[in-house]
């Protein structure tokens, strides 16, 4: 059902205009006269109504606005699907009681220092290792990630500790190495509306962890999972990291508000980046126990040996001593609001 | 000390006529010619130049940019006083160990409904009660509040339960009335750049509850502390409640890195009003357990008896049931971070 | 006329008491059953129903969502007047085909600069001197304006130089002397929703430049203007000022957009200030050619003798040869859109 | 010239620890000490320290904070070429004096339409024809574009109206196609920091039509530029196309402040999207004409013959009619601000 509202001064040529074409598309109009205006409801399953065609009818003579009852996406939602989707990765499970730490250095840089930073987070009580190998960078000159051979120090890393593998996907001419490597394939933040990038990997039964636009709404970041879901891949964890606002102090603004509307929602699961969502290395803590207390079902945390060789995202990065703290208050945490980690 | 950086192909004559300007005020001037650009470090206390003077210098010719390094608040800042402000009303203190609720209706609609909410929030544990008499609307068409009624409502009501009185002052021709009944002053939002108000509030001792403003940065929100301070009045309470962003899903976008950020910058208490921002009753008790784990020193909530009937802001409001149930949520939060309720 | 929104699974219990409250409100209600909502249409006036009652709607249990089909503004709008609203200022008129730009400095310093800025600015072709004896500044330690002595000086300068004086008020116990010296009272952007403020020049039939607020959207600028209308005096001009953002080039982004908006919702003259919208002072000749493009009835422009010695906003004036030349290019846009200057 | 700030109480051996770092990559530290802080200046060429470089610094004991003073983009930038850069496509040229106006359908859907609409815009004077083969939309649900079947239409339509062709590429895997039938390949704005995509069509000299992000500074927005550049491709064509604030009452900000921000940043030509920019066919004359006021060396304007049945953005479109009539609206304004069309 969408509700049509008209011009004043419409004309009733007009209307029959418009109604005739909702009749065309299968639909029955419902024609209310109000006061200040005429309102014409549309009868029948315009889920099946495309965005452009409600366009379309904006465009037409006579329509002031229209106004849609259903969300736009239909997988992703909580009316589709009520119960919360649980996404396996090996021996762990997403969505469900317990809580996910994803922790590791922004990108990967070297075997030594990955391998060690590895083992400091999983002794904290960390459950994935994150890493980029290709790296999305705001300029050309900076260091654009190892490619595959940061896929394959990820692997390694992963047969030493026994740490599933959270890693970026850039550009779909990658699928096969990242397919190959990854537990989990991350969609960058920039890339949340790169479609063709979504429909790739929606062809794959490979757990996505989906990051939202610096500039998207929730309702987009659902339309990107519904994207990747419409191909056939259901494994989709969605991830709030900070939105661009006008606020300079912090590099984004974490809308830890998105955590309980999504799981209101949607069904999928829903983990939280603080280090890209605060900017600063000490704002982490305070906003990784924020996201668990607001619900969320894991946490991205960028750490680093020294921070200040880091060949990205130093100022964010925790060092493994401040982790392990975090760590042990986020159990805390954790345990008020009934999960464990 | 201050940092002008100069256009290419600046003239020595623009230098000089910069430099002579920065003499005649006091500071030295010190150059260093880059590869790319020549910069004058300003040397002197830059701290007395005001954003009028940095203004200045930014339409002398051969300037590109200034960027200043002293923060341009001084009373409120960590810089000029390290230690925690506590803040004493009554027999509480805020700012402390203790985490403060200060719940009640949006607006005080009569004397009844209001001795209800009170008595129920004081039971689940708040301590202050909240309330407007005087109420800023966007539609001059809407509920404005009881005024002076609503004050000696609020004030009868503190006689009964005992709980301190938190409402708003709109106008500075109202002062006396809000000194005479309130125990904490609030200035919402859309005043917080009332600055007349701000000096009127700030040539008292009453405490202040500053709320941020929707469009404010933490810069602005600091700057409206040093102007209350600045007339005498130290007992300021920042308080963070949702800042406009493009995102629709919610009312507004509840910024929690603020609190880290402002605890940081700052010795002035922080608190947190999850009912504005998030906009939505059922999104509130999440958005108030994160705020605690983020370290707020105290809630702002909305309460009423039924929501369905409140003059204001009834879909944000939590029904004393809900409210009771969220009390003992975040007492366990609380406990989390080493804080109690 | 507005439509609520029925959650999936309201019960028909749920549904009656929905009903029966609009019943008693003495409204009729619309019920359809589409396929995945149901809907309820409210027939009759609901022009009347303020915002409070639609928020408590949105209280009720099986609500979903509430759409509003009619905009909260009445006076203000193109709806309850069709034709072009014309303001008379002296000998001027605001809103018809000739084009005013009202210039002068951001704030009254002393009679001498003040008299040069408005000679120049007359012998340009300005139509009215501006100029703030009360300012509004972010710091406290900031230039705050020469209060009523620079409402004299304003006095003086229309004496010699003919031009009506444009000036700001900031508090409503200033109201008296602004009325004494001002032609057109300016409200500026951080009071937009100073409601106190609003409603006393509302009092008065004297002319109220509104200024948009830094986060005001264009309905709630409309809505400030209905606060003032509501009052009695509808010689409204409303200003598009720039917005805040995530850009940081500029001071702010001038949403030109609002102007032809304005227009279209709106029968009250609408102007632009490109000084504060862009924040610069060599940004100010493009983005004033634009807004009159764009179909603004009007200009705000700041002009200073020495920008480089100018108490506030220095940065963004321009000196009075560059004005001079813009107002001739300016003559040049406004004849091929179909206007004068 | 870089300059990082340090805490207060920052200690001598946190300062030789920075500094050493600083003489390691070959730069000298020139230290002030003022009154409220210490500040190092950073002497030699700092253009070349990357973004991560100057992060690594801030994540350094003792570091408050960093001000670059040199922008991040170079090959974009005036300092570079301080003419502005003239790119040739086919016998026109663009960032000259002479004003494109490129128009067309949001995507191709047919040849005889797509025919009709280039006849239409050719006889209005447009010099190019725009249309989407590949298109980018929110939904997976919504029309995705002919492919290469819409490339093989644009081609026929040039052949036969000498128009030469704006089309869009999003996906490296397509490359080959767009650069056999397109005179521009057109970036996206969801693809704006695709940096993939940025570098493959670096590798070319087929000028690019770079649209600006919706939550892109224009700092960014010239780095996506620099990255096209810095493969070799120095065609490049920014456009400001409306970036997303708070404002619901427009698709878009237009923010045309970016215009001869870009020109005084930059040597490229820029060019402005209207329809995107207001998206309401209505608006779009207005805004088109202020772009040219406010500088542009073009426009991209969306024009269908029948909006109402238009598979994308029919809303935004405009009918022939109303393009030609608008044509000669800009046609006056061009020429008032010394340009042709």
């Amino acid at each position: 059902m969408d509700i049509i509202v008209l011009r004043p001064g419409v004309t009733s040529k007009e209307i029959r205009h418009i109604v005739k074409k909702l009749e065309d598309m299968g639909f029955k109009a419902n024609i209310s006269k109000g006061t200040e205006r005429t309102v014409i409801g549309v009868i029948g399953d315009t889920s099946k109504i495309t965005e452009d065609e409600v366009n379309s009818f904006g465009a037409m003579p006579g329509v002031e606005k229209i106004h849609r009852i259903i969300q736009p996406f239909k997988l992703a939602s909580r009316d589709f699907k009520a119960q919360d989707t649980l996404i396996k990765v090996g021996r762990h499970t997403i969505g469900g009681k317990r809580v996910h730490v994803m922790a590791g250095p922004c990108a990967v840089e070297n075997l030594p220092t990955l391998l060690k930073i590895a083992s400091e987070v999983k002794k904290a009580g960390a459950t994935f290792i994150r890493g980029g190998a290709y790296k999305p960078r705001t300029s050309p000159y900076s260091f654009q990630g190892l490619g595959e051979l940061g896929l394959r120090y990820l692997a390694e890393v992963k047969e030493k500790t026994g740490l599933p593998v959270v890693t970026e996907l850039m550009d779909p001419r990658d699928i096969d190495e990242v397919l190959r490597y990854a537990d989990i394939i991350q969609i960058g933040a920039r890339n949340m509306q790169n479609f063709r990038l979504l429909q790739e990997v929606g062809s794959y039964d490979k757990p996505v962890l989906l990051k939202r636009g610096l500039s998207a709404t929730i309702k987009e970041l659902l339309m990107a999972a519904e994207y990747i879901m419409s191909r056939g891949n259901h494994n989709v964890i969605l991830c709030e990291r900070g939105i661009r606002t006008f606020e300079t102090a912090t590099r984004n603004t974490l809308d830890l508000n998105a955590v309980p509307v999504l799981k209101k929602l949607s069904h999928l699961p829903v983990i939280v980046d603080p280090s890209h969502g605060a900017g600063k290395w000490d704002l982490v803590a305070p906003m990784a126990k924020a996201a668990i207390a607001a619900g969320a079902d894991g946490l991205l945390i960028e750490v680093h040996i020294k921070p200040e060789e880091a060949l990205s995202d130093g100022e964010q990065s925790l060092k493994p001593d401040n982790f392990t703290v975090l760590m042990k208050e986020l159990r805390a945490v954790a345990r008020a609001v009934g999960r464990t980690i």
